[in-house]
């Protein structure tokens, strides 16, 4: 009933505190999809704990120290130990990709690491399972959330890069160190990542050519907005006849680009294929729980066994009447006081108008309005009394409007 | 070495035919991640092909022929005889979900359908795999690619509804009967499917309520316009305290929401989890390849073993010089013939300008140009030559441009 699935966390930074948190909050249901109850069994700390005691009591390991070493040699002891491995270092797998996935294989374990791009955007497991049938052509987007947010600023406040970047120092979203980030080289891994997966190819971070953004001025985003272009910094993989070229750079997109309205720290990325066109996905770039559900969404995956039985299903009541805006259209007669006794029909039913539009169009006019939100049995109980209304020439017209803070 | 996965296909229409189509054309690939060879062992049509012969010689049963039966017997039986289970029909799955993931978890097989909803967006993945730790708060997006295509023609070109259906029916985008599309019955079909995953609650079809678009006019469009709303037909499935609400119905929706800029056939999908704040994704909703892809994608997964060697590498070259469009920024001496000697280096030198942007300063000049694509080499060798030029006050300033043909 309650057998555990023990899980060794290595690293307990941003990432590894959020993971430990989520593990017992989400036990249950993880038990319920799995038959397995996830347990946090050991975590490795830079001043406590002991790897090899962590991986004796764990059925799998995540690493989330970040950095080269310890983190290959752990990494690699725990595959030839026959644990699975869930990681989110990109560093680590854009510079020790083959080495790792050998190990890997010759393990028959699993190595996860939809935590290492993009945060919980998850464009490893769409590249390795929903497309396992597809030829890749391009894979190319933004998947590093602080340069965006710092290039959002930028566009948004006028703000030089050196601002920008404080800004985004203080909200977190950069580090004290921000130069893997700024000069590109943390979205360059990525791509690394995201080719050797789209490619089959043994793509390494130093074959990945990369810029970054700390050379982009007020000017710059000026005649952007002025060409309403958006400046962003775009990681690109793509096929070039029989060859591939992977790289990273700022660009500016033409407007009603897809990625053109993805700002703040979010990422996306944009798979190009000629049996799908594209797929474009997108979300939080980072920020430790965005990280972490990731992570344990690749060890749900881990604890799968082949065949699973399905969730049980838990029964939830349905609710038909919901709060909703409307666009309110009415053909009316022409006449003194139409608006009036509109208004007061709805003033009854508690349906507030925002805004209203009324023209006159010779013996007719139309009324057109967009209400706040409102029970949608009352704005429904309102437009039925008004159409019982005289100066009604055909039955009121309603579209839900969807605002801002849907 | 190449031992055969055998597909057996019920249905030949578009999926279907298709879905005969990739099969070959992805065995090598398919082959190098799974070990296994996949092949169509029998296909059943309406005139020819016997059901039990089919079973009896595959591994695998993909469902493609629509309806309810007989292609929910046939489903049933297969899982019974411990087949693994594609489908992509959405109608069974919302009717009768119930008693097909029952018998799914009964006889420990697959029943995999991403190809029901959304046609290659991975939304049904997403939910089951990447998100199993996050508790989804709501599911909603534009699920119906037919609906969007006919609002987005009506919005584009001011047409009515029965002229926008008859040019998506020309296009193949929409069926001779279209009720099940435009009167929102389709996308309800799909929202039951998605909350029956996001909140593992029993919703079935008949607990969705939905409208359709048939009742939208140009003048509708008309104030969308004035308003810079979009009209999208929105699917919801969310929780509202202890209960949830599903529902489809259009709503117009404020500039900048990012399923605003969905248009022509897409669908679109936004996840929303207190843990990931929100996931969106987008892609085609439908076409016969697409839905293959993503049927194929779900075939791959279930031949996976539970620990699989990873995909056998392939060494492609890299190539760094690749063809984009420029934005070059120049201080230059406000003198007479600066820009015909800028003009002409960039010539020799195969650089085209698209537009140029000169603006004096006193004594200084800006010279804000958009080039052509060229070959990234060709470009830099214009900039460090016009670098060179006496009138140059500071290093000229480049940034890749994204053009619409991107």
């Amino acid at each position: 009933m309650s057998e555990p699935f023990r899980i060794g966390v290595l690293g307990t930074g941003t990432v590894g505190g959020a993971l430990i948190t989520l593990v017992p909050q989400h036990a249950d249901r993880v038990q319920r999809i799995t038959g397995l109850r996830p347990e946090v069994s050991g975590t490795l700390t830079r001043s406590s704990g002991d790897f090899k005691q962590i991986l004796e009591s764990s059925d799998l390991i995540v690493e989330l120290m970040g950095g080269i070493e310890p983190a290959r040699t752990y990494v690699l002891e725990a595959m030839n130990a026959g644990r699975h491995v869930v990681t989110a270092n990109k560093q680590l797998l854009s510079q020790h990709g083959d080495e790792l996935f050998a190990a890997a294989g010759r393990n028959g374990v699993q190595l996860r690491f939809e935590g290492a791009v993009a945060g919980v955007v998850p464009v490893i497991r769409v590249l390795q399972e929903s497309l396992a049938g597809a030829r890749i052509e391009r894979v190319y987007g933004i998947v590093n959330g602080t340069t965006n947010f710092i290039l959002s600023e930028m566009a948004r406040l006028g703000l030089t890069f050196d601002q920008a970047l404080a800004a985004a120092q203080e909200l977190g979203y950069a580090e004290a160190d921000p130069s893997d980030d700024v000069d590109g080289r943390d979205a360059a891994a990525k791509m690394a990542i995201l080719a050797r997966l789209a490619f089959g190819a043994p793509v390494t971070l130093d074959r990945v050519r990369y810029e970054g953004i700390r050379q982009i001025t007020p000017d710059d985003m000026e005649y952007a907005r002025e060409w309403r272009l958006s400046l962003k910094l775009i990681g690109t993989a793509e096929r070039i006849g029989e060859a591939l070229s992977v790289r990273v750079h700022p660009a500016f997109l033409y407007p009603g680009h897809p990625l053109a309205s993805v700002g703040g720290p979010f990422n996306a990325v944009t798979l190009e294929s000629p049996e799908i066109t594209e797929i474009t996905m997108s979300g939080p770039g980072a920020g430790g729980p965005q990280t972490a559900t990731a992570v344990l969404g690749d060890v749900v995956s881990a604890m799968i066994p082949p065949a699973s039985a399905p969730e049980e299903l838990v029964a939830i009541p349905i609710v038909d009447d919901v709060v909703s805006a409307f666009y309110l259209h009415l053909e009316v007669a022409d006449e003194p006081g139409v608006l009036s006794t509109v208004a007061r029909v709805l003033a009854d039913h508690g349906v507030s108008v925002k805004s209203v539009n009324q023209k006159g169009m010779g013996e007719q006019a139309r009324l057109v309005m967009v209400t706040h939100p409102v029970i949608e049995s009352s704005f429904f109980a309102a437009t039925a009394a008004i159409s019982a209304l005289d100066p009604l020439r055909s039955p009121p017209r309603a579209i839900r409007v969807i605002e801002e803070e849907f």
